[in-house]
């Protein structure tokens, strides 16, 4: 019989026969204990370690069951003689925190690495914050939220939750989905073609997984969303910039042949810009003629300061491939994961289809929850009096910006949205900001071309009035 | 001037305004009203319509917004002269139902459909489900659950609720997550390898984008999850099927070569096997040597009804790459998209940065709640609590399989896991099955090579005990 080093810790945690078990099997995976080594029994055991034999029974139970020990009927309990002879291939042994084992990542992995601009850090000093894209999350009706939320909780533990989804989302919140972009932002539409996803991200990463092959053409604005760029190109598109122009953009600048182009024709981000009417059929014709499907992301749409927004692109086709995304998140609140696309009929069940090998669905409480939110008119109110609040926080921003910088800013004004993009006179400005403790977003992470100097998005919506004034109060020159 | 035929309806709940600038939009779409004409005044359109001035000039000034319309100082209102000429290519006119736009799919896409098998469709007449997997949703304790989320139901909507996050999840709940993976699941883990996850589909499609070019061969169990198969399929691999012996993948029949091996140790679904402690060693061994990453899907791993669940393959391993995934939903209620996955240090950087392009987050509010609900104690208590109900109800159900049965039915007993395998001795169970409303699920579509016949998963952790009794009494040749 083996000699049984097994010390115990009576004042730890960890009950004893965990610790007779941990001990053995640590022996047995070292290669200390060969396999087909006859172990002490039960009896012995306890008795050698002063504990009661059932201490060691569960402990020695619990061996067997997991394949360290076995026993012979009559002749005693041995290390388990299936286990591998060579300590070598006794996993732990060959542990060598030198040599990690080498992992060879996939193509889309190292195209990730190579497209992803990783946001500037944090600046910790920064005690005014206008680089965020972000509502008002004070302003956000919690307590009807809280009581949607309420209704709802006991529901989803209940048999039925997912009643025809299979990747689409749930079936009342598309119904109201549905409705509302038609109500509002003048889409055409079934709700059999609205696919509930988690934020806009992911309509973009669906697309790209049922639309692009590597090498394929994906046409972008440029100046361009990062999020957006990056992951065509971690699909393996080949990225074609457009350049954007006043009213949107340049299409007589767009490729010969694409599979996709990415558009988002309310509010380009970064330089604000709405596209024309004329743009919008142009485009649409170029995309139809080719066989182009359009992805129409419709981010910052809502507010339209000096009337009814503009209506989507979607809703001016008949005949192309549109792809409309849109988010709840930028009007409710980021933490919301839940957004959503309207497919072309012939797109929708390969879409879905990938949605549900990507992740099934989305957080069905919330997703209730919304379709509840959005049923009962808490969303439009919302919309509207954030339309007021942000307005005013607009034009606070840009007439504070004018007085305090004069000819060293010019805004570009456009009545929509919750940025403005700016352009300084020279870098002094920004490196003010920067002692100052205000934080800007640079538009330079946005462009594949040459970005223009000293541009910059101003994000006033979720900051108050007075902390505006306090900001751009110390972009000044001289305090 | 041109003729106006605009007909507004009073009675509708679309305000005048808006039918004046609806249809205005359709007569220009349409190609009806030229580039460059002039259109009635604001006065004299009210006049036509009698209506007040007002609400002409809101339609035109939308009208102008958008770009359908422009004023020339002085001289009047025309159709905007910037739109394309050609009525062709103004899209709607162009439309055409019998031929809608062809859109060419990726290989992805199509992939997926030549993968994708559907599951049966529902028998409407089914009237007891032995085929749905799913906790006992009724022994959930809501109450604590509804307290949690009404804690953090503020905090979403507040600052700060992303800290940390990109990509890899909710901070608190990483850090839950690999203390329970640690105390119960023997996995060998820092805080900062866990991503949190929509559940397990969300983990295998993050490791098939980070690992798996196509051409690559996926080594899987054969019988396997069709959802994994499909996904691997969908992301090019070359699915290398290895047979599932009594005792777990039968390791001498693996690949030469291969990207990813999928495992399923716990509870291999279908045939409810786990794998012994000499093949996981061997799996190691052969995966370290090759630079294989192992995915180990925990599915069903929390209840071992004679004693402790055997831990994870994923603690056996040093110097081997692995992959552990994890649900919650399995145990809680399927509607909760929160699972998890333990990445090897080098794979931690690629898998979230894979996660943060395709998604972002998970839910944000179900991450807060369920950070609290494991480190409270409620997760674990729950666990301990349904090992006890569903021990009981595999009982009533393997006994009332023998006792109707006899002879016709064998069954696997391997004591772990929500479901349990059943082989009849002829087709002729099943049939008597589907005419008296009991629903099973055939292993048929489970498997890559031929399936053994008259093979069914049931599933009994949903299901009453007296539902449980009744649905195999309906099973019997003679009622």
């Amino acid at each position: 019989m083996m000699q049984v080093p097994i010390l115990l810790d009576r004042r730890a945690r960890v009950p004893l026969h965990r610790q007779i078990y941990d001990r053995w099997r640590e022996g047995i995976l070292s290669g200390r204990f060969a396999a087909g080594t006859r172990v002490p029994s039960t009896r012995d055991l306890a008795a050698m370690l002063s504990v009661a034999r059932a201490t060691v029974t569960t402990a020695y139970d619990q061996l067997t069951a997991e394949g360290y020990l076995e026993s012979a009927h009559g002749s005693g309990t041995f290390v388990s003689r299936a286990l591998p002879d060579q300590p070598a291939t006794r996993i732990r042994v060959a542990a060598d925190p030198e040599h990690p084992p080498r992992v060879r990542l996939s193509r889309f992995a190292a195209r990730l690495e190579a497209a992803y601009s990783r946001p500037d850090p944090d600046h910790a000093t920064a005690t005014i914050d206008l680089s965020k894209h972000s509502p008002d999350v004070d302003q956000f009706p919690l307590r009807a939220w809280r009581r949607l939320i309420l209704r709802h909780v006991k529901a989803i533990a209940s048999p039925g939750w997912d009643a025809a989804d299979r990747g689409a989302g749930h079936e009342g919140l598309r119904r109201e989905i549905a409705a509302y972009v038609r109500r509002a932002r003048a889409v055409r539409c079934e709700p059999s073609q609205v696919v509930v996803v988690n934020g806009s991200q992911q309509a973009l990463d669906l697309c790209a997984r049922v639309l692009i092959d590597a090498g394929d053409v994906a046409a972008i604005e440029d100046p361009c969303y990062p999020g957006a760029r990056q992951l065509f190109a971690a699909h393996g598109a080949r990225l074609h910039p457009v350049p954007v122009e006043r009213d949107g953009i340049a299409v007589s600048r767009l490729p010969e042949r694409a599979r996709l182009v990415f558009v988002t024709p309310s509010h380009q981000l970064p330089t604000g810009v709405s596209m024309s009417l004329a743009k919008r059929l142009a485009l649409l014709a170029w995309a139809r003629e080719r066989g182009v499907v359009v992805i129409e992301d419709d981010y910052d749409s809502e507010y339209r300061y000096g009337g009814e927004p503009v209506p989507a692109l979607q809703g001016l086709s008949d005949a192309a491939s549109v792809v409309y995304v849109g988010t709840f998140s930028n009007v409710m609140f980021p933490g919301l994961r839940i957004g959503y696309l309207v497919a072309p009929p012939a797109l929708v069940e390969p879409i879905t289809s990938a949605r549900w090998h990507a992740d099934r669905r989305s957080a069905v409480l919330e997703q209730a929850a919304l379709a509840d939110f959005l049923r009962e008119g808490h969303f439009e109110r919302h919309v509207r009096r954030m339309r007021r609040l942000y307005g005013r926080r607009r034009d606070v921003l840009t007439s504070a910006l004018t007085e305090v910088l004069g000819d060293e800013v010019s805004i570009s004004c456009d009545g929509v949205g919750m940025f403005v993009v700016v352009r300084f006179s020279s870098e002094r400005v920004a490196a003010r900001a920067r002692r100052q403790g205000v934080r800007l977003n640079s538009t330079a992470r946005y462009y594949l071309g040459e970005a223009p100097p000293h541009e910059y998005v101003l994000r006033f919506s979720g900051v108050g009035e007075r902390t505006l004034r306090e900001g751009v109060r110390r972009l000044a020159a001289v305090r």
